[in-house]
């Protein structure tokens, strides 16, 4: 246990360097008054609905963990002992009783959610103070504007991955040592932690996705198309919801997102890490995935470091590339921490884990090439559905379709070679009795580890978006001089691309997760049944329960996104009646001569998307328990594990259907909504920079078809019809698929008579 | 074996049944010599492109039955008897050599190959000659007018149906009686039949819907939008391309899609028989579902015949009303021969599978509503879509979606009650020694067999539409009164629900028969292992070879419907450039005094959707192999049954997964396709119409948006983007997941070490 001081120092420092950078960005100039003037409203604004959404949310979370408490205490039968005896897994004396457990699990249910909830506020907090800052530092120079915007989003990355990594070791500390449980099922008991983080992250991106398309939609639809104005015009009574959007959706959203991803899969393979455990007697193999993920956080500091060096080299060229330089170096320090940690903690069996966590940091970085390969203008996909604008809107539609669809290729056979890859060099790990399939299914969970070193490096780029996007909203409406506007231009479209990268992160390591996320389900249903955790339990996909449990999985998806699409639609409609209302009520709005009731417009779109986030949350938790117990009570299928027949097993068998199936769909259909929402954004793009050529009239020449034009008129709708999907169903879709893995584990005694 | 007789009877009744419609339909007044020039014009050009397409197709399936001879002859054991001893089902001694299994199974690919090309020749041939007649008909009156479409349509409807029957028994009997093989291996020896139909299937679809919308779409965007001309203007040179697409793709393609279905399940249904036969020794649990067929085959013929009496005693109204009542009364028909077919064949158990086949029946008039709510205009969610229409393209394109992804809802739904319930009702069959799991789902292949049985009906009325599009299309180009283009366009519309039905019917079939192809499958893999068919054999969803193999079935659908659109995109801007050319070199064309060659289009169309089809029908057929073979020399799985452990199961156990769970994508997805597609284009003609009302500026009063306003417009980018979802990719979806199901259990022996 030579390692373990070093989750807290790296937790603890990275909140420190969080402090830091908070202190830096908030210490620069604030801008112009009239930029402080846009700034704060849309501080206030920002500020206003996450105090709403929260509350929402909190009196949910409440409720949901009420009854977490009466589920487990009710139904559960407490947690037994897990003990060695002669190289068998078996269970012991009852060590927790059934309400305790339940109790244990509420809590740490709470926990999560506050600790979720915490770290999108702060993060926020800071994100929207640095946009003003960024947008005055644009007035100077780029350089200032990338140190102060991305030093702005490093707060809420550092901040959020140090807050998981504290509050999952924090709450293991206190389960374990504090309250005397063996180590070995701390593990299970913290399971609620997961779940509390998933639950708020789902609403946290359904409201947030939900409010920033529906402004942005709105906003686009009644101003530049009803009423002819520019984008970002302040005459347009929800050009500051729209910039309040990019906040609540982007930062808080996606903050909560990988919040969530990381604690739920750490969580998860603690527990794959307790069969191991019990058989060598060494616990490091249940705290390996803190103490790997501690490596990670201090490597992406020095990455993240180092990123003004390398802008500094660089004179001229992409703002991307010292981004680029600087993830490359975070992965090198991740690799030469994974084998430190790799080679102390795990004894012989160190290399077949430390090429797992080589795949998991591999898949990271081919994850950023597949994504910019079909989302950048530089490539044959955005250039094929800029071409199709050319006949209209409905080609450039079909032609997006079709580039979206194939992009799961790719994203798929990535996925599924780093899984094979890594259970079967995890499989070979030959540790003495540990079963070949426990230790491939930790090679799964290493792997995943591995690529979520680098989570804060990835949360810090995502971040920068909103805040380089509200620059430019500022620079607009505060009358900036032309330069500063081309300069957030440049890092706007940057951003573009690194929310496109977190996405298709968040993806993967979804499809990476999957399976360690199914097996820790597995183990407490073994857990639950006294089945050793040793013995192999089929889910038997040519049962009638685990196929239809499956199908309802794919359609829960797909019902899922339909109702986050609505959700949009019927939002924005309310925009736009509210500001054609103060068009018509005060000409003078339209006149210039007085100021629109911004306000107003904030108010409605917070109140109209929080009620929309209802319906598509309530669904993603009801469906699961509704299916695990009709399943339970409708049906009575058998399943034979080592001898033993275990009768009543439909409820949760159909469950595990659903979280598998479903997780796949998920995965698929995530892929297919981002990247052809980015393929469709940057196809506008394309046009507008008057790239797409095409053979004029006099030979031998080409024209330009740039803004204005058919063509670009035709992108303008593809790209607003891959807004919801691409901020809102497709980012929506990773926490659905993450909480259908908390949410079985956490009420998995539910579903077994 | 009472009923046997029937087969033959109800098989050639249905042929004779045919022939005296076709006679009645060719003997009709061919219409005014303006009329019975397009209608030569369309004809040839679909003779000429079948001709073509059968030849490429030919090719295709000549190398495949050799791949197939030496695949199967290499790598196969040969087929042992099955024979029961004391209760318990065995193999004995090899009956077929593995080199003459290799013969048989490719003799029976081209023989299904054939049966199925056939009856898309045959019924194409009297549809394209039935569409002038109609016309004809439609001058004079509208019952007319339904009696030759109707009857027209049936005859490709009856021959599908008839061929497939008399195919699968006549393979069968040669089969086992007349080579002497057991009737207990002989279904195991005809599954090339229904590899060999849903090949041809395939390619048939995919070429069909890549013609049909590339041609709607190119005739659209060259004339209505870049020439401004209406729709089936004859000066458009793409017209008749546009009008032959009707017939190759809604025709032929899906007669071919109708005729695997029934065939491939109607051989997995009788594989499953085998278990049963086996512990029984009565034969007719493996020749039910070919009695049930015929019992089916006699409902129809009455059900057709009553259609007039229906329409005659309605005055006015809906068209639909008289084809909803047919229905009705074949469903009911159905319910009495289902009722005799258990009674007699079935012994004690009867009432169980009476009441499995009463789902099937149920469920295909369940998807009769669920289809008409999504895509008709007297309900919620086609109202929606004309609603956002107001706003724009992108809006309209965003319900859509929303829509199209909530109806996946219903669907996944109803197909999980009748698979759970069936497969409940056919477990508690209590057949002496057999266990409850073959029974059950040899009850999901009741149901599905039951559902079936109206087969005839629905493709009759799907083959209805194409007739009476064209007979719309010849009515305008030939200058008839105004009078007949109002019957043909009520006509026209009712085609469109039948063609949306018929869609569904097919998904919902899929869906029902997943399950015992499936179980096909797995007694193949337990033949060609030595398991008793008795014993369940698991699939593994938490196996990493299961998992990741779904990852890719789900994959291969997406993958598959980006090649399937993409190729609409490709194939239509060929028409457009020919279109383009014609005009351009010809202005008199354009005034109307001269002719543009029709021909060249109709010609530019085949070749381009010939291309095209190739490289996602290869896809199809290849990607499952791939999948096979890397997981069967890459991984070594084990899996256990009775004690026994089998190595290097990884390669059949990942087509497992692919296959299983790329059926619940595939299915998920098609749904989605047809019916946003179906909605889309109701939602333009709701508008076309007048039925779409706002507000208008006078308190009280309403406006209509119709035809030429903006909200049509936006309507009509809906409608085509909604083409090749609904009528090239959906259609081509339900093809791929039965493909899915044939070649595995085709090529089974080459997955398994």
């Amino acid at each position: 246990m030579e390692l373990i001081w070093l989750i807290p120092a790296a937790g603890f420092a990275a909140v420190l360097f969080a402090l830091w950078l908070a202190w830096d960005v908030l210490r620069r100039d604030a801008g112009t008054p009239e930029m402080q003037d846009v700034a704060s409203m849309i501080f206030e604004g920002a500020m206003a609905f996450l105090r709403r959404q929260y509350s929402t949310i909190a009196i949910l979370a409440v409720v949901t963990a009420i009854a977490i408490f009466l589920i487990v205490g009710g139904v559960s039968e407490g947690v037994k002992e897990i003990i060695s005896d002669k190289g068998e897994i078996k269970y012991g004396d009852k060590v927790v009783s059934r309400w305790e457990e339940g109790l244990l699990t509420s809590i740490a249910f709470i926990v999560g959610a506050a600790a979720s909830a915490l770290s999108g506020y702060i993060g926020m907090y800071i994100s929207v103070r640095s946009n003003s800052r960024t947008a005055s530092a644009a007035t100077r120079s780029l350089s200032e504007a990338i140190t102060v915007s991305l030093r702005g989003g490093a707060v809420s990355g550092f901040l959020v991955v140090a807050l998981s990594l504290l509050g999952v070791s924090g709450i293991f500390l206190v389960y374990s040592e504090i309250l005397g449980n063996p180590e070995s099922i701390a593990p299970f008991l913290i399971v609620g932690f997961g779940f509390g983080a998933s639950f708020v992250a789902l609403f946290a991106q359904l409201g947030g996705g939900i409010y920033t398309k529906a402004a942005d939609v709105g906003a686009d639809l009644v101003g530049k198309i009803e009423a002819g104005i520019p984008e970002d015009d302040p005459r347009n009574a929800a050009v500051v919801a729209d910039l309040v959007g990019d906040n609540v959706g982007d930062c808080a959203g996606r903050g909560a997102d990988l919040f969530e991803s990381m604690s739920a899969e750490n969580i998860g393979a603690m527990i794959l890490g307790v069969v191991i455990y019990t058989v060598t007697g060494n616990l490091e193999w249940v705290v390996f995935p803190l103490v790997l993920r501690s490596f990670g956080i201090l490597a992406t500091m020095a990455g993240m470091t180092a990123v003004p060096f390398f802008a500094r080299r660089q004179t001229g060229g992409d703002p991307m590339t010292p981004l680029n330089y600087g993830y490359y170096l975070v992965s090198l320090l991740s690799v030469a921490g994974l084998f430190v940690a790799t080679k102390v903690m795990m004894g012989d069996a160190w290399y077949w884990f430390f090429f797992c966590g080589l795949i998991g940091i591999g898949t990271g970085i081919a994850f950023v090439y597949i994504t910019q390969y079909y989302t950048s203008g530089a490539w044959r996909p955005v250039r094929e559905i800029a071409d199709a604008s050319r006949t209209g809107p409905a080609t450039n539609i079909i032609t997006g379709t079709a580039v979206g669809l194939e992009t799961t290729a790719a994203t798929a056979i990535t996925i599924g070679l780093a899984l094979v890859g890594s259970f079967m060099l995890g499989s070979e790990a030959g540790i003495e009795g540990v079963p070949a399939f426990s230790s491939g299914v930790f090679g799964t969970a290493v792997a995943t580890m591995g690529m979520l070193m680098s989570a804060a490096y990835i949360l810090s780029m995502d971040t920068f978006g909103p805040i380089t996007d509200n620059a430019g909203g500022i620079t607009e409406m505060s009358g900036a001089p032309e330069s500063a506007r081309h300069i957030t231009d440049s890092l706007d479209a940057v951003g573009n691309t690194t929310k496109a990268l977190t996405k298709g992160y968040a993806v993967a390591s979804a499809g990476l997760a999957a399976f360690l996320l199914f097996s820790a389900y597995l183990d407490k249903v073994k857990e639950r049944l006294d089945i050793p955790l040793t013995e192999e339990l089929p889910i038997d996909l040519s049962t009638v329960d685990v196929f239809v449990g499956g199908l309802m999985g794919v359609m829960l998806v797909f019902l899922f996104s339909s109702l986050a699409i609505r959700a949009v639609g019927t939002t924005a409609a309310k925009i736009i009646e509210e500001v054609r209302r103060q068009f018509r009520e005060d000409p003078g709005i339209m006149a210039g001569t007085s100021r629109p009731d911004y306000g107003r417009a904030v108010d409605i779109t917070a109140r109209a998307s929080l009620r929309a986030m209802v319906a598509p949350g309530l669904l993603a938790v009801g469906m699961p328990v509704a299916v695990g117990l009709i399943f339970r009570f409708a049906r009575d299928a058998e399943v034979t594990v080592g001898g033993v027949t275990y009768p009543d097993s439909s409820g949760w068998l159909a469950v595990s259907g659903m979280l598998m199936i479903g997780t796949i769909g998920g995965i698929i259909l995530a892929t297919f909504f981002n990247n052809v929402g980015g393929a469709w954004d940057n196809a506008k793009k394309y046009i507008e920079a008057g790239m797409l050529q095409v053979p004029s009239g006099d030979p031998g020449k080409m024209e330009t078809l740039g803004k204005g034009t058919d063509a670009h008129k035709a992108a303008v709708v593809g790209d607003t019809v891959g807004d919801p999907y691409k901020d809102t169903a497709g980012p929506s879709l990773h926490v659905l698929v993450k909480l259908l893995s908390t949410i079985t584990l956490v009420l998995a005694p539910l579903f077994i008579s």
